[in-house]
């Protein structure tokens, strides 16, 4: 099934604990596409500028991405993200953000990307995430990421894209400052009430959980010893996520947590590398292999007391 | 088999955003007591005031407290603690703490708790810890808890007790604090070279980690509506797993992974109410069918890719 995923095309210059890298591969879109990418052709919309590497574009026509929807804006410069963790890596320390491009961008579908039946609207402007709505036909799954920052400038138009959306994914601290409310279940139920028929709450190293009207469930991350940029970790969460759902023949409670095993061992494999290269080069037999260890390792054995 | 557990008895004055409750029963050797009371019957040593109400008593007797080992100290008075929860609950703030006759305290195993199988050595100064195991003769499984303040102060001492011990129960922080390693698989790994069998990282509300040198299991938190006094959800869950563990024949790997969700669901339920409450009244029959509901909410089903 055809998937559309509208977000961010960056370079991102990352330090960590585990060594550097200076304008590598990023951007939501590109994070999510390339992970979707086992399970779909992803239809790319975003912009960069002049500057964009054309090995970034060869990458990422290689992992079968559609860049039709891509815009290069002629003497442009590309989105620049830079930034460093520390410590157990948990959260970024942004040092410098270079819109460039981004800031003007408006995303246009070309005519035959208007009929996508998956649509990943990652977290760009909930203005522009409505004015995508609107281009499409009828799409049969909308997922939705956003962040603080549009939770808090611009609520009404967020809550807009909530309505029109068939999951919103957030992290804890936005269910928190969506809803108001410090526990996952409560907040989840009140997401539940703004629309959509699935919310999923990521918890970083943590794991994420995801709550329907008849289902809750609940993933660790894969515990990695070798974590090394957790850049991207969360939109490749959602590539996966969103990409194995566009594979699967019904939008059933069952496959949305099946899809969340999928989009957590994604996610840990491009944390083991810089930039998306931890995706990139991987293969289906290493992601079937990591989803078996995965199912050794979540295993509760029947409890009889 | 037989259980002891060393630790304190106390009562808690402790405020949350759900309500309060002045001098309730505290204290990690009854939280786990309590806990572990669904399979066995505990013997409790630790020590109390003559101020520690005589219902309290009647209370930790009715649960099948074995309590020849409290002593009750002439004049003395039992160790309070005055706290608060805030926001998501995740940590206390201590407003007060009166140790009171827990300062003096030197556990003293009456004689026939000596032959004591398995053994809980809740958090006090490793050096009493590793007095209760030199009056223990053949211990089959000794599960040992801690906290930063002896592993900054009296670290030799503390990695003595890890030596003698089978199992050692540490949040994250005290897992980075003893390794070094901000990083889940690597601290257990570094953890286990102290000595023990297995290791057990807690992760509050994200649930609890457990690794062996043959196998690692995650746990997430039973996810509740209704949280309302987080104390004691630690010594409820180590209370609850070697409870468990002391009903069971042999100590394999999967054993204690049931143990861990065993003292998941008895912490949830410990969070409910305030105090004890939520375990002092608990039945095995909601016991069990809260076991039955996590086992549905963690189910993965077969991902197929």
């Amino acid at each position: 099934m055809s998937l559309l995923i509208v977000g961010s095309i960056a370079m991102d210059s990352v330090s960590t604990p585990h060594g550097k890298l200076e304008r590598g591969l990023g951007g939501s879109a590109v994070y999510a596409g390339i992970a979707s990418s086992f399970f779909t052709k992803p239809r790319i919309v975003g912009v960069v500028g002049e500057d964009f590497p054309t090995e970034y574009i060869a990458l990422l026509k290689k992992k079968k991405c559609d860049l039709k929807g891509m815009q290069i804006v002629p003497g442009g410069k590309t989105f620049l993200w830079k930034g460093r963790y520390e410590g157990d890596m948990s959260s970024a320390i942004t040092l410098d953000t270079r819109l460039n491009v981004f800031e003007f961008f408006k995303p246009e579908l070309p005519r035959d990307y208007r009929n996508s039946e998956f649509v990943f609207l990652a977290n760009i402007d909930p203005e522009l995430q409505l004015n995508v709505l609107d281009q499409l036909k009828k799409p049969k799954l909308v997922l939705c990421d956003t962040m603080n920052f549009w939770i808090e400038g611009k609520r009404d138009a967020l809550l807009e894209v909530f309505r029109r959306s068939d999951v919103i994914l957030v992290n804890e601290g936005e269910a928190f400052l969506l809803t108001g409310r410090p526990n996952l279940i409560r907040a989840s139920r009140d997401l539940l009430e703004m629309g959509p028929s699935h919310v999923i709450i990521k918890k970083g190293g943590h794991g994420a959980f995801i709550a329907s009207r008849s289902d809750y469930f609940c993933v660790p991350a894969y515990p990695l010893d070798s974590l090394k940029d957790p850049t991207g970790a969360g939109d490749t969460f959602a590539g996966g996520l969103i990409g194995f759902m566009a594979s699967r023949p019904r939008m059933v409670d069952s496959h949305f947590r099946r899809a969340m095993v999928v989009g957590t061992i994604l996610a840990s494999f491009v944390c083991e590398e810089f930039s998306v290269k931890g995706t990139a080069s991987l293969t289906r037999a290493a992601l079937k292999k990591r989803i078996e260890l995965f199912h050794r390792y979540m295993k509760i054995p029947r409890v009889e007391i």
